[in-house]
């Protein structure tokens, strides 16, 4: 007997990973969130039937949600993520010596589920200097400031993550950062979804000087093309060079990953005049 | 009643598509190929089980296994493509203004199916320039000559196409080549299959001074991260700027598109070396 998970990327088309087992089913007050044990994937969380993060490709979102903004940054030392309660975005984050990191995760079931089963994220927990807050992501920007960088490692702009894509949390953000702060976040799929990156890129244009999108390739993200989306008022360019191990993010891919295919600018009018 | 096309890519990974109708199946002497009306994706052609090719997002893959080598190339006259049936190929290269468009596929159920159904592929058949020739590619190259660029537009290296990735084929390649001369060759998912392209690489960096592998987002295909290489004896830098309508393809994506991952250039121990 075989069992499969299959996510639904549209009506009319489907990915199936088959699992091992299923490790944890949670209904906590905000989401449905099943850990499989998969067979090609590793452990795979999928939150309201999408999957979040696998054991084998996590590396690549979360390098890629966190090196771009932490390197633009000249000495980031407080950082802040909106989201990312499995801890993975934290992890790449300590790769720059910060001084303090806090995670605000709306679901301490996500937090718990990777505190007991996903180390390879949760590790970053036992850092001193990684604090977990369980709250909502938009009253805490609205009452803290003085971060330097903030990573805004959501779900998808449906559900409990809707207000993070909204210019009222856009403009809270920018009172939160310190001169010269930067915001990353990721923005779906441009393939399936283009109006997720060009709401975020609208937005955010009219409130930073700078904005950029940038893309990575993410195997079991639906269509495989991811984007990202960085915004500040200073310019946006690499100023210290990644000192730390990775495993996709290279020098070369700050800037070569803002190389957006044809369609996806023109869709987004954003063809560098930001 | 719906009617799914699964795609295996691995035995343990899977990718669904909601199909309208077959519009044909035919079994020919090499391949077993079906091509399915989709409701996302528009016309949809399976060759032994394998998405080739499918309305929606075929340019991606064409543009990308085209205007890299030919826009390497000063004035590309006479080009080859070998596969590439369907015709997809072909249209590309027609945009560079060529001479003499040679395309030679071993299977004419696919150029038939193309030319009956997939006029979106197939008009470039309709251009006096373009030749086609049913046959084995591996024999064409050995008693054909005077090529510009060669496009090796092939299925994946199992089947009618392992001859395509051998080094006695990449002998003949160099020898049919004018000076100057530049291959491309797609390689396969290095995510899921990253020998593919590395024994490409390895082979082809022992006969061409050059060799540069480069990445593009094909949502369709197994992990959506696509690798093509090109290969020459001149340095592989953009001789020339488009000067035509792409959907994907942009000249900063020309060098973009060879920032590989980290994990893929350490397996493949290309780091620029060649």
């Amino acid at each position: 007997m075989e069992y499969w998970f299959y996510e639904e990327h549209t009506e009319n088309v489907r990915w199936g990973l088959r699992i091992k087992n299923e490790i944890a089913h949670v209904k906590s007050d905000f989401q449905d969130i099943h850990l499989f044990e998969t067979y090609d994937f590793g452990k795979t969380l999928v939150i309201d039937g999408t999957i979040q993060t696998t054991e084998r490709d996590e590396f690549i979102y979360h390098e890629m949600i966190v090196h771009p903004p932490m390197l633009t940054h000249p000495s980031p030392r407080k950082i802040l993520i909106i989201g990312g309660g499995d801890g993975g975005a934290a992890r790449e984050v300590l790769k720059h010596d910060p001084q303090e990191v806090i995670v605000v995760d709306i679901d301490s079931a996500v937090i718990e589920l990777s505190k007991k089963h996903m180390k390879f994220l949760s590790k970053a927990y036992s850092d001193d200097r990684v604090k977990i807050v369980v709250g909502d992501g938009i009253e805490y920007v609205k009452k803290h400031d003085g971060f330097d960088v903030i990573i805004i490692d959501s779900t998808d702009p449906v559900g409990p993550a809707e207000g993070l894509f909204k210019k009222e949390f856009y403009d809270a953000l920018k009172k939160s950062l310190n001169d010269g702060g930067i915001i990353s976040q990721q923005c779906g799929t441009p393939f399936y979804h283009p109006e997720e990156l060009k709401n975020a890129y609208d937005l955010l244009s009219k409130i930073f000087k700078f904005v950029k999108p940038y893309l990575a390739h993410i195997p079991t993200y639906p269509s495989g093309m991811w984007s990202f989306v960085m915004a500040s008022d200073d310019e946006l360019k690499l100023r210290r060079v990644p000192e730390f191990e990775t495993k996709y993010f290279t020098e070369e891919l700050y800037y070569s990953s803002m190389s957006l295919p044809k369609f996806i600018k023109e869709y987004c009018h954003c063809n560098g005049d930001k």
